[in-house]
């Protein structure tokens, strides 16, 4: 078995500036860590089987769901249950520590311009 | 479904005093998220089955293996693997967050004074 790492999270923002472009900085029990820039809007979807869990690095994320949103600022976690139709949006660039099951699509079942297939792992 | 809160992780920090003794704040995808405060020395143990991850909130972690030792600080990650025997230490104390399978032990089969068997919610 190989030892892992320590992985800093400000050494590993600062090696790509792509927006709605999650980074694999990890991937334990089945689940991946991944980091991610964002701005502007996102499009609406989905994780039929997988909870998705944000923890706000830099910035404010807002989520919004069909019938609310959710501001989620920075030192505050918020996991969006599996199954759960929602929309991120970020006013200014914001950072987020995501972690998820490594089944996990991107854009759940709907396909965007935005999707991204195969995250690179850095 | 019931939608999640959104968490302050300085907020749930406040509410607890005591070392060594992990809170859970949220369960998602057969995992727990738990916050926990340290100093000092814990025991040797080890988790079979389970990969934990220590993302260090505020102060410095040292962990103990076999054949090195590694220190991981504010804003840095690292998972041990599932069956890697291993004693966390603290010289100040240290603030963690902790990711691991809800059907983690908190010293492993080791049965220690420091043991928690049932970690409260917080």
């Amino acid at each position: 078995m190989a030892m892992n790492k320590v992985i800093n999270i400000s050494q590993k923002l600062s090696l790509f500036d792509e927006l709605w472009t999650p980074k694999i900085i990890d991937e334990f029990n089945g689940q991946q860590l991944k980091l991610a820039k964002i701005k502007g809007e996102f499009v609406w979807h989905d994780h039929a089987e997988e909870d998705e869990l944000f923890l706000v690095i830099k910035g404010k994320l807002t989520i919004e769901f069909k019938d609310k949103s959710v501001d989620i600022n920075e030192g505050e976690i918020f996991v969006v249950p599996r199954g759960v139709k929602h929309k991120p949006f970020a006013e200014e660039e914001t950072h987020l520590l995501l972690l998820e099951p490594s089944t996990t699509k991107h854009t759940g079942d709907v396909i965007d311009k935005l999707t991204v297939k195969n995250p690179e792992r850095i």
